[in-house]
């Protein structure tokens, strides 16, 4: 109770990153605990905020200088200076030595105190305290270091919030930071619209899939797993648009790259065709990859990442020609079959990094894809945006017939009925139009080098997790 | 069928906005065709994009310019002048002229044509057109114009994507796409990380209000209604985190100003307290205002609106004050009740656009609210932004000590154990906290006019509509 104190009127001044040059300047930070060394009459304490972290030194004595020559001949870790410990001080040194003795890792705590240049000290910095608040005090020590990377996922996921406190993990979330901001840049620069389509709807939107249900009101409804029909309205009036939403899919799959929530970057586009929308999709993803590579250096080098800007074009293969290179591989597929993880592993030992496959099978894709007018119709005018053996991206030219759309519904299996809503926009002039979906967490994963999908964002959902 | 065509190669290469000075250039243009006049020998058609529109020309015998004298004497609006078809034309003047015939208002299609300067066009310029491609023929004419503005609010609804088109809706989703830029724009200056939390959760976050259930898999689930026990977690890790993201509200309202799904601002910031939000959020609110009337003029214009990018700080008043305002206006009202749409109304008489109501009776703040530490605890450290009679956000001081929120739980009615895994949290220094939430829409009702909220989103959701 009385070991934790009110923040009151205290703010921070400054951030860890700040200090350089700083010297004998009084600062207040703000942060957490992240270690504790104590050495019995001294105690050196990380304090780590958003932008990094730097050392407090806590002595019994309060005392001055240690003798000039000592420090400079050969410093330990224990014969850390401090400075006098100012006459106006509101607490004593002994009261805040004693504070310091009670501290825990993951304690909030706010310092004031003098930035000093330490050779030995991480950066070179170490702060000698004046006063210190207790703002909230670590009742419990969380089974990982946040220092660790190899810690069972379970584990960690359980208290996730503290989890995050992770080093590698505030990295990551700062590269998906940029990643969202370059993306809406890159979007925003080509007249690109943002909007937000409806998450409760009333039909499955491509029909089949695994959808959660919701009681609405006094009836059923779903949750979308795709803006994919609304995005395509939305051509109608606003040409071109985007959305970086929430989907939702009901599948039990329990494996390291599916998410039962997951965020979709998703563009459609009035007026073009799925070669124009890959044109913008690589050129998007180069230019995400560029920014990052800019802006988060420190991130990638915690993350061991030498990002390289891919240059565009991106390779294109057509589904037929991987078939065929699958064969040659040896590997067991007919025209018509879907990639399995083994013949995605398999292409992955041929195509590095991001390349498209396209031209699919029709029968192989959603019902809103538009099939090629070669002659044949059997394939569709569709491509996945891979890197090495993840699929990140899909899109296609779409139906802008009705007449055509509804042949293609029944073909499928699915009640031209249960889309009324949707099919009357097409008696309306709908345009040309084509579009892809990014799957955030996925095109992040290739970016951050994250092997589990679960650590490319903040809660994962999926069959075996609704908490925390 | 044959009537329409393919896109084939064509692409667009200028946009209705970009042909000033463009006199005799031939350009290509894509859009749908917003109203036609047909003066039989002669039809007017005029093209809408994404940037504007402008009138196309389309002459029975493809016929050259009137002469000189003539036009400038006094142009009518059936003596409009066009060049000479071109020879190289793929089409013939009769067989573009038969195509033009055919349109109907809201069909999409392509035009080659040349710029033609023109006193009495819209905005000074035709085009003669060479060649038309009808990417997709309306099949059925709208209840209403584009240029309208008072059609019945359930027959625009309906047909939705059509609906967008009007002119005055595209002008509020144009600036919406701003106020958002504006707003993340803000918030990344100032150092937050944009963050997503998952939008199935296990437990109630406020408990008591109206929530959607879900089947998730084989357990249930809710909708977030906001995101706010996991913003309060996320600062642990990242300090200053923004979402911005549906929430869920299953309240029965048939108001102009609830709706069951709304786009949220949410912000929460560690180591500050509800007046540092307080400045945040004025700060956010006139620089959103500041940009849109600088980038949104045109818009501006279409709606009428004489934005004036409010003056910071905002008004401040305290809960109490008010009650007594409104006493000494003759309401009835006793401390501890919420206003009611009346006592909203009567202080929208006296207060005028954006101002602060603070220090809310901590009874009728939700249970995460910071109580004051005056002695009478009886008030929040809470407070709610208005403009006029309109509450746009709501926001506070957080609790971030255990025993403190288990009390405030308890004291609402709430279950602990039904928060077990917020409160595990709260073990490992919880930092003191503060932060709020916006509502988009709101947001956007006062900075466009737009009196009923359905018309500030794309799709609306209230208890009375799930389509489309």
């Amino acid at each position: 109770m009385s070991l934790e104190d009110d923040l009151g009127d205290w703010r921070r001044s400054h951030y860890s990153s700040e200090l350089q040059g700083m010297d004998g300047r009084e600062v207040t930070l703000m942060g957490y605990v992240s270690s504790i060394r104590d050495h019995g009459n001294i105690v050196f304490v990380m304090l780590t905020d958003k932008e990094g972290e730097v050392q407090i030194v806590f002595k019994k004595d309060g005392s001055s200088n240690l003798p000039e020559a000592e420090s400079k001949v050969e410093p330990s870790p224990s014969s850390l200076s401090s400075l006098s410990p100012s006459p106006q001080s509101l607490q004593s040194s002994h009261s805040l030595f004693s504070k310091a003795k009670v501290l825990k890792e993951h304690s909030s705590i706010a310092v004031r105190g003098v930035v000093k240049s330490m050779k030995n000290a991480p950066k070179g910095i170490e702060i000698i305290p004046r006063e210190m608040k207790i703002l909230s005090l670590a009742r419990s020590i969380p089974p990982f270091s946040i220092y660790s990377k190899s810690i069972p996922l379970d584990a960690r996921l359980d208290i996730r919030a503290v989890d995050l406190r992770r080093h590698y993990l505030r990295a990551v979330f700062k590269i998906r930071h940029n990643v969202l901001k370059a993306i809406r840049a890159f979007l925003d620069e080509q007249g690109f619209i943002e909007v937000n389509t409806p998450k409760m709807i009333s039909t499955a939107s491509e029909g089949g899939a695994a959808l959660f249900p919701i009681f609405y009101f006094d009836r059923e409804a779903f949750l979308a797993q795709s803006p994919q029909l609304y995005k395509e309205q939305l051509t109608l009036a606003f040409e071109k648009v985007y959305e970086i939403a929430p989907i939702f899919r009901a599948e039990p799959s329990r494996t390291n790259r599916h998410l039962a929530e997951a965020i979709s970057v998703d563009v459609e586009h009035a007026f073009v065709n799925y070669e124009d929308v890959m044109h913008i999709l690589e050129g998007m993803v180069s230019h995400v990859i560029g920014y990052v590579k800019d802006k988060n250096r420190e991130e990638l080098d915690m993350l061991s990442m030498d990002l390289v800007k891919p240059t565009t074009p991106f390779p294109r293969y057509r589904y037929s020609e991987l078939v065929d290179m699958l064969r040659r591989e040896g590997a067991r597929i007919e025209w018509g079959d879907d990639f399995t993880t083994e013949h995605l592993k398999a292409l992955a030992g041929i195509l590095k990094g991001y390349y498209f496959v396209v031209d699919w099978p029709a029968s192989m894709r959603p019902f809103y894809t538009k099939v090629k007018g070669d002659g044949s119709y059997a394939l569709s005018e569709s491509f996945d945006l891979m890197y090495n053996d993840l699929e990140i991206s899909s899109g296609s030219t779409r139906i802008n017939r009705k007449d055509e759309l509804i042949a293609r519904l029944k073909m499928q299996g699915l009640k031209p009925e249960s889309f009324t809503h949707h099919l009357i926009v097409f008696d309306y002039g709908m345009p040309p139009h084509a579009g892809f979906g990014l799957g955030l967490e996925r095109f992040l994963m290739t970016i951050t080098g994250i092997e589990n999908i679960r650590d490319t964002t903040f809660y994962p959902r999926d069959i075996d997790r609704l908490v925390p």
